[in-house]
């Protein structure tokens, strides 16, 4: 069931032991949303702890450092921008049937959890997170302020994308009014780059291919180009964006290698197509401008296979 | 003399005939200021018209499409974005000694305005027109919201920079909610890459050289790079960045070919590193953190002179 605002806060309120779950592969949105919520639970007095199937990456370490985790074991479970228990990954598989709630912003998120409580339309659940935290009645201080900022930031790419509404930027304003070292987070997420990442993105323009009068542009990312460059997720996650970013290219695809027949394709669209539906055909889901799905077979099966796809959307 | 925004209001009102000027080389700020006063003046029922001593880029004709000038010879001269006469360029610099008013943000302001009203903490000068322009009475339309969020987005690297504020967002929700197109102006000024520019990146990144235990990192751009791929000068430009973010570079150079033994270099430097000081031992200058210097001789030799004077700052 989908629950408001004031029954999150009731909840957290009325429990303690909290346990806050993000996704695997955790980006700055799902951790900048877990941790926040535990600086805030412990300004109000709860024990709380963030558990996550994978490490973190150390470019949050600037507000990941700073928190103490409680020794307990059985908890209330709360999931933060984790749409569905297939993101919950290996380590918190054993939690799939007991989320008590979660709080989260994906339209397709599959209600996996005893209570809901979704905004939609937000941005990014770091949004969210900053109206939970202030009906909590605790202070947004500079470090939680640091959190909520580098969810929203990195879910926006830096307030770029379609999904920026006036309360994402009012939610910016209050929070750089609140001590957010803006300039500072978007040095380390946006104009940094490993030597893995330059090496990856080296190799995967030189893999990119046109289709359908150059509407839609290729990546495809091997397991070896990975091992070859040392890039990790994050890295990862930056390579996708590339393709659409091409001039006149309204569908880009980045084909990635996750095993000897299997690949993950990740969709990124223009104004007037949906990726979302375009991945569903493949068991996959997303957003409507951002989307990914999984395909069995080979690197050749799998580009014609989603390219026969967007060859319908592409009128 | 400096001017409070409700004098600004006053002369805008009580004159007709509203030359604006931009500066040379116009960019998102001085065109998006201009053209929101000019849709603004109209509003009100004055005479009006943009001038620019250059021809502006055609990205930008989603607003400027809309304008009509008014035909008229003298009128009240008010330059827009302007820091110093010697930005006018030479198509107004009939105008140098007669502006009667400036509407600024930069804090080097030479006051060559009769009046000045200067707004150094404002991120853009777009971000003080959207406040005169509520003082002026005008609405702000859908067009003006694209207007002002243009100037805000470019001057501030779509809100990545140190000189945003509080303010600065809170402008961009008010622009969002008055209709402002945030997305598709973030995606024409930010995310669009031609094909010639993946291609010149491509190369570039495949040309990659480190030094110094990667301290630094060097980019080499040939003649028949920039040929095969078709780039032009705001594609070259686009590449100078990189180097430098590389994680672990403190210097990044830059080599580009300007003829058969030319080469132009352009330095980008970390926090501890003066690039303009090693631009100077090769009779270059610029900026504490980006610089440039020409070398006449061979790709090899022109790498291993400015090698040579970086090592000497590498402590």
């Amino acid at each position: 069931m989908t629950i408001s605002i004031e029954s999150v806060v009731n909840l957290l309120k009325s429990h303690d032991n909290i346990i806050l779950l993000t996704h695997q592969n955790p980006d700055g949105d799902t951790i900048g949303s877990a941790y926040a919520l535990f600086f805030a639970l412990k300004q109000i007095g709860k024990k709380a702890k963030v558990l996550c199937s994978d490490k973190i990456p150390s470019k949050y370490h600037y507000f990941t450092k700073h928190a103490v985790f409680d020794n307990f074991d059985s908890g209330y479970i709360v999931s933060v921008d984790i749409a569905d228990t297939g993101l919950f990954g290996e380590q918190l598989m054993k939690y799939k049937g007991s989320v008590n709630v979660c709080i989260d912003h994906h339209p397709s998120n599959s209600m996996y959890a005893e209570k809901t409580f979704l905004v939609a339309d937000a941005a990014a659940t770091c949004e969210i997170i900053y109206d939970v935290i202030r009906a909590l009645g605790a202070e947004i201080t500079p470090l939680i302020a640091d959190c909520i900022y580098t969810g929203i930031t990195t879910d926006t790419g830096c307030f770029r994308y379609s999904n920026v509404t006036a309360k994402t930027h009012q939610t910016a304003a209050n929070l750089i009014a609140d001590g957010a070292n803006s300039a500072e987070i978007n040095r380390i997420m946006f104009e940094t780059k490993s030597k893995s990442r330059i090496l990856l993105e080296q190799m995967a323009l030189n893999s990119i291919e046109y289709f359908y009068n150059e509407r839609c542009a290729v990546i495809s990312v091997t397991t070896q180009m990975i091992a070859e460059s040392g890039a990790d997720e994050s890295d990862l996650d930056g390579i996708s964006p590339i393709p659409r970013q091409i001039e006149g290219v309204e569908v880009g695809v980045t084909i990635r290698q996750k095993g000897e027949n299997l690949y993950k394709i990740s969709l990124r669209t223009s104004e007037t197509i949906d990726a979302s539906e375009i991945c569903r055909e493949h068991s996959g889901g997303g957003h409507k401008r951002a989307a990914g799905c999984t395909v069995h077979g080979t690197l050749e099966y799998t580009k014609q296979t989603i390219l026969d796809s967007v060859k319908k959307y592409l009128v």
